[in-house]
């Protein structure tokens, strides 16, 4: 049986950074418990108005709830983070915040909606009229320390994953981030009731929640950005295994999504990168995961796992 | 009853232009069948290797079957195209260009493969190994007649639509394109029994086949770029309103993409421009629908149409 451990919501720190003391020491097959702060710590609250946006403290924004050391990882491995259940608290919040989001220079005003996230189902959020938002509940950020010294913001997200606010990342999805430090000290925040992709006024529904992860590791993963597979999602039928583009150029970020993918496919079904390359061609999804959190923007490459065609099973026993 | 017409295979010409002279005259609310020829105008068949392919003559590529002449079709109209249905060919191919898609300076080789689409469900194509694609047959190429006087090219698409490979126009979508001359004067080719996000390696699986569309006008319609209702897709079980931007610049594509969706949100839902960019934020998915079709890129932000929460239909009777 793996160990249970919990990270309260008072165990939190703002920046990534590789000489953090880890608050919690795990080994590989250890699943850990994270209450996660609202991503102000606490600044926004169902009574809060657009007019107090004004006066956030931002340097209070990001609380990550770690760091975690995973006894045995290496630089060089891959840490492999298995969503087990995420739980959004009974409200959230949305804005637009002057200064932020694709269309920042069109949007000007700070405005916030409050959700009400109470319910029997839980599976839609009312907005306005009568519009409904399926909620599809995730981590905007998961990662680990970057391989550089120093302490690094958490917006942009990195070869390190961190605040990649990738929407299919549900319960029962697994993600694979490179390690780039002894320990990978991997911390999470910002859970997200709902975002589309992109995320683009650069807000999502944003809550505090309780957030269930299980870890593992593969040596030796030599990945350069992170890959996952994706849960089950509401209103989605199928599964996706996914590589991921992280670069300030949205071609780039694409053109790394599509490279990623055809390594995984060569490597994992024993074609060649030119079938690899068609297969993306004729049967991938190329989704823009965020597009806000400045300067680095996230594309996904997703191949649905229904492309491979599973055996049918025969019966030992003939029909008599 | 709307009248029924069809434009047979040897009826197509090969670049976009408003001087060509129409080759049926229609109504709004009729209905047409086009034959649609092999991209390379019957160049490739089952029988070509990737050797051949150096030898194709590229200016008889995108055969257009059209141009249909809309009655009553203005600039600052949009022609409505009902996708009815896309029938394949039993046959198809993907190839690896030299010189052309995503990875061009890394995928340097001519290749081939050849489909077969034969089979009783016709659900997916056999790829190599235990690899099986599903099929979403579409017309990668629809479009009317640019504004500005002389010929073009069909490879970029437009503000006039034409190439826009969106994997999502299967049959039961409807796509709104921007009028730019008295009758629309529109083409359709290209189909595709299958397409990912992007057609990154520049190659769906490409085919001949069999399409019927249906046309409508929407009067004064300002369309800046195409939108669409998307179709039922195999593997998907929701639906899509989409807006589209095309651009040579992905983050400019994206913009715009959002700003048709705010636009017509605020329009339709009537709802605030800052509600309705909320919303994209937080249920919109945004997709790179071609990559490869230099030098203009499109980008969909998609809305799914279960976010309108559906009047429960209340009985006139009362139980007794």
């Amino acid at each position: 049986m793996p160990r249970s451990n919990v990270i309260k919501k008072d165990t939190f720190h703002y920046l990534w950074s590789k000489s953090h003391k880890p608050v919690l020491n795990i080994k590989p097959g250890d699943r850990v418990h994270f209450e996660v702060n609202e991503v102000n710590s606490g600044q926004i609250s169902e009574k809060t108005t657009a007019e107090d946006l004004s006066k956030l403290d931002l340097s209070r924004l990001y609380p990550l709830a770690g760091p975690v050391y995973v006894e045995g990882a290496e630089p060089g491995d891959a840490l492999i983070v298995k969503v087990e259940s995420v739980k959004p608290a009974n409200w959230g919040w949305t804005a637009v915040i002057p200064g932020l989001g694709l269309l920042d220079q069109e949007f000007t005003n700070p405005d916030l909606f409050v959700w009400n996230l109470r319910g029997a189902s839980r599976r839609y959020a009312r907005f306005v009229k009568n519009i409904q938002v399926p909620l599809n509940p995730f981590c905007g950020v998961l990662g680990v320390a970057p391989p550089e010294d120093g302490s690094f913001e958490v917006m942009p997200p990195g070869k390190h994953g961190g605040n990649m606010d990738i929407r299919h990342l549900t319960a029962g999805s697994t993600i694979m981030i490179p390690v780039w430090t002894k320990g990978a000290l991997f911390s999470t925040a910002d859970v997200h009731a709902a975002q589309g992709d992109g995320e683009v006024c650069v807000t999502a529904i944003e809550c505090p929640g309780d957030v269930t992860l299980s870890f593992d590791l593969k040596k030796d993963a030599d990945l350069e950005t992170p890959c996952y597979y994706s849960g089950r999602m509401f209103g989605s039928n199928t599964g996706y295994f996914a590589t991921t583009g992280i670069s300030p150029d949205l071609m780039e970020a694409t053109k790394q999504s599509v490279r990623g993918m055809i390594s995984f496919l060569e490597e994992n079904l024993g074609i060649t990168r030119t079938q690899a390359y068609m297969l993306c061609s004729v049967a991938g999804e190329l989704r823009i995961h965020e597009i806000v959190d400045r300067p680095n923007w996230v594309v996904g490459m997703m191949m649905p796992r229904s492309l491979i065609k599973e055996e049918r099973k025969t019966s030992s026993r003939r029909r008599s």
